[in-house]
């Protein structure tokens, strides 16, 4: 088959690998349907990542058809449709036990594309199948179901409810990328008073209005006073990081209220400062992490039934073979405007819409 | 009367000031009974806290008895013994109504002692009294009670309560001063599987043994390898910073388990480093905050059933009108192994006893 493999920084490709084969009874191989790219990749091809081998194929997101399972999977079967999570769960460690997935301390976690070989290839070995595929309607569009692999369940899970956003909330988002415009559309879940999005990008803030942010300022242009001028002075409930650069989160720092809540979800690669002399007494709350995808079944529901921005975010399509070319548009989105690009999808599909 | 007088960094003086007066209807007058010293007046001594105008008197724990109630006052009377609060609350401002007394808008907070003339006198007047004194039980000693108008709450709230200690969990306390020994002594309420403290001095590590840490470790000697070797190599669930030192918080932060919580309880006077490369992934949580003293009046039903090693914590006592010198013990800690001092108190009381 086909897949993309990372080679050492700078250097992959779309090329010839063996097909995966069942190695586990808990394993499950999927036929890719549809796939995306993640900004986490980009990191990979840069070589900041390095416990990724060369050699390893990419990607953590995924929609396809099941074709073969282990003997211990039960909850897919062959010709099921399903999501591939980009978080694998054992179902058995401590961590797993509490809902804690991403923590998974029994093989599973963020493996695929990282740890194993991962969905942006026409097949993938899935494995702990039971708890790391979930089955899809035949109705969900697969640029739709794709984001709820990785990009949805991060930006709700470790941006809007470790925020403990609530209804009157004024909830700011600094980074309205891709991760940052699916938080602000998360966070409309739960009617907040008003959301602020922060961006050095003037077509980013607009997209972020476009995905309901109340009002919007430029990183440059000291949004910690626009943010006080609309509460009262006090500063926001919840702070969302959403970019992954110390400056970014110390932003976030000075525009959280006492007794709010400051969500990091970017990625980071070099050491912050925490000003404690100020935020000592202040009584707040910062939070971390990977995603768990405990929300993904929910996040589901709510994609069935229309109430999430999903396909919205989806500037960019291609068949699954222009790996390269999506990589390309998708690493230059200054210059292209890409938010997310989806490879395969019903548009590009030749089987998997007959099949579902 | 007389009264500890700040009067700029460096200088200090118990002198004559003249009586506190109600000045608003909702203000009650408390003949000081007993008083201790927080580290915090030592910070305020060295000109660290700067909003502190000279001419202030200092202090804002107290055990006392209320001479005078203005108009509005309901809860307690003339003559009644009470417990003046490190916390003043106003009751009626946004942070009041959901329990955040500390970060009161409404001109309470941290006052005593910092903003308006505190406790280390012979009266002191007491703003907003309804919320902000404790009708106190005449059985209770003074010594006990006064432990309760800042140490065990902030020990308690914004170090085991913020920190999530459970059943089970494996607590570090870096820095096993008094407030660090006010959180063993309280997070011992909630069965943990162990604690550990964590400082610099052999007396103090021993005192922790004493309050009831399962373990002690020297912060020159690798911590963090003693917290690995009995978790199985994850690391605590709770890590509480009783120290305010950017070392001791970094610390803290490479001790906690993935899904851990890091509980700041130290005053800081400057920035540490937050070494969001390694803990974007782990979700921890990390909080910081003044005390609210919402736990106060279950702190001392507590105490007056003898479940908290309050006055343990006393190592010296002093008459009322020896304030130099206890002040003088205890910033000498480390040579008189000063833990709290308290001043006044039934065996240097001359009335209180009787009055009770």
């Amino acid at each position: 088959m086909k897949g993309y493999v990372f080679h050492g920084a700078g250097q992959s490709a779309w090329e010839e690998v063996p097909d995966p084969a069942i190695k586990e009874p808990t394993d499950a191989i999927v036929r890719v349907g549809a796939v995306t790219i993640c900004g986490t990749d980009l990191h990979i091809l840069k070589g900041d990542v390095p416990e990724v081998r060369p050699g390893t194929v990419l990607g953590h997101e995924a929609v396809g058809e099941i074709v073969e399972v282990g003997s211990d999977v039960r909850t897919v079967r062959p010709g099921d449709r399903a999501l591939v999570s980009c978080i694998t769960a054992c179902g058995r460690c401590s961590y797993c036990r509490q809902g804690t997935y991403g923590q998974c301390r029994g093989g599973g976690g963020w493996i695929l594309g990282h740890l194993i070989d991962g969905t942006q290839a026409e097949y993938v070995r899935v494995p702990y199948a039971d708890l790391s595929v979930h089955p899809l309607p035949g109705a969900m569009d697969s640029k739709d179901a794709v984001l709820l692999a990785d990009i949805f369940p991060t930006s709700y899970e470790v941006g809007v409810l470790n925020g403990h956003v609530r209804p009157g909330s004024t909830v700011v988002v600094v980074g309205a990328g891709p991760i940052g415009l699916a938080a602000i559309g998360t966070a409309r879940l739960f009617s907040p008073e008003r959301i602020v999005a922060v961006d050095l990008a003037a077509a980013r803030l607009e997209a972020a209005r476009q995905f309901g942010a109340d009002a919007v300022a430029d990183a440059r242009e000291t949004p910690e006073q626009l943010v006080a001028d609309l509460t009262d002075g006090l500063g926001a409930d919840v702070v969302i990081e959403a970019v992954g650069v110390p400056e970014s989160f110390e932003l976030c720092t000075r525009m959280v209220r006492p007794g709010g809540h400051v969500a990091n979800v970017g990625v980071h690669g070099a050491p912050a400062t925490l000003h404690l002399e100020d935020l000592w007494i202040k009584n707040i709350t910062i939070t971390t992490g990977l995603v768990d995808t405990y929300s993904t079944p929910t996040l589901l529901r709510m994609t069935a039934a229309g109430r999430l921005p999903t396909s919205r975010l989806v500037t960019h399509t291609f068949p699954l073979e222009h790996m390269e070319e999506a990589y390309d548009v998708f690493a230059h989105a200054a210059d292209t405007g890409a938010l997310k690009v989806v490879l395969g999808g019903q548009q590009h599909e030749v089987v998997a819409v007959g099949a579902a």
